[in-house]
């Protein structure tokens, strides 16, 4: 399992094309995941053509792993191709509700997964794009989603040009429980984070960011309550724009 | 890849106890998945107890895989640890959010599908168990999971004693889009599902559940509208009990 253990984030990749068959070999691996009730609720759209890729690198904020990455593959919860098929066979699809949504977002996100570790295995990089969730309406618009499509996860995909070191990580212990929760003492989440806050990068993230402590580089600059809340309000706005009563 | 395309859904375990050593070793390539900002806002509870488990079990709506699987794992969306790492770090945290409790669920999923490829590697089982979101708020209560702590997918893992035949996929066509997603047309949804309308398995459902269609078995039947709308109901009301603004 060195594929997963080894995994890295890369965001510079080098100008050379991943070919499609190689990324359909990719995403057949991809589609051997679980899926619920084995009914695929999940479309995967892959981008490299010029003047669409210019949008939507704009849309993931032009950062560096979706301009620099040859394809941008958008992992989508699809009620929408399921739906077709049952109307067509005299049947009334009823799953245009929230845990509808979920379940197919969870379905989306193993076969995300599944291509990721089989692109790091053909030698490939990859990062995923958190800005998929937060500009979600203007995906939709721009790959042409239908109702019952919501974009869950975006991968830049291509060859690695600089491979960073692994990123840190809790110790295992800080993120497995025994048979039922056991929630954190002081001490405990003190001894946890205590080696990401030691971290060169962590220290000199708090110095440029004039913060005292890392959590607060957090809240108060990257993730900060008011962009997830308005954040939040979008996602919400859009599930119901593309049919999701929620 | 062989792991990946040749991932089967085995629902009958042996007798036999998964050792601890090689559950924490297979998390560990588990955490190894991409997380947003290298937050980790997940917890695994890592269920064997017996008296826990049986109660575990009955959430499962004891499930043949459930039942006899010696390990169930619960992947949840933990914003709890963080929350309280910021809280001692003079740190405002602003997580109570539905986008939050996305990204948190995306992390946990990513964590669940790498821990399942490693298992399948050394030759374990698995069975996701969708009942998973419909009991949410039971599991919950069950294994004390504390607010801003939401359990998003369950992992039956054990060593394999039946083993299926990999089930049966859309053309990867049906689920790939280029560029753009180019909606169906009524010969395209057909021609795709055609296979999977065509399995043994599936007459056999059909004629079993004294319907007309396939599609209708899963309208009528096994994922009911009246049914996707009160799990919905109660997810969402989940959400909120565990402190989230949705």
């Amino acid at each position: 399992m060195d594929t997963l253990t080894t995994h890295i984030t890369v965001r510079n990749f080098k100008d050379e094309s991943v070919s499609d068959e190689l990324i359909l070999q990719l995403l057949q691996s991809g589609i051997r995941a679980s899926t619920t009730g084995n009914l695929q609720w999940y479309s995967v759209i892959v981008t490299t053509e010029p003047t669409v890729r210019s949008e939507l690198n704009k849309l993931h904020l032009n950062q560096v792993a979706a301009v620099s990455a040859p394809a941008i593959l958008t992992f989508c919860a699809d009620i929408n191709r399921f739906g077709k098929w049952c109307t067509l066979n005299k049947a009334n699809p009823g799953y245009d509700n929230f845990i509808s949504f979920l379940n197919a977002s969870i379905d989306a996100l193993l076969v995300a997964q599944n291509f990721c570790i089989a692109a790091e295995n053909s030698g490939l990089g990859i990062c995923y794009l958190g800005t998929v969730t937060y500009n979600a309406s203007e995906i939709i618009q721009l790959l042409k989603l239908p109702e019952l499509v919501m974009p869950v996860a975006s991968v830049a995909v291509g060859w690695p040009d600089i491979s960073p070191l692994p990123a840190d990580r809790l110790p295992l212990r800080a993120v497995v429980h025994r048979d039922v929760y056991k929630n954190y003492g002081d001490d405990e989440i003190m001894e946890y984070y205590q080696l990401k806050e030691q971290l060169e990068s962590s220290v000199q993230y708090v110095r440029e960011n004039k913060k005292e402590t890392l959590a607060q580089v957090f809240t108060d600059i990257r993730y900060k309550k008011e962009d997830n809340e308005k954040y939040s309000g979008r996602f919400v706005n859009t599930l119901r724009d593309q049919g999701f009563n929620v």
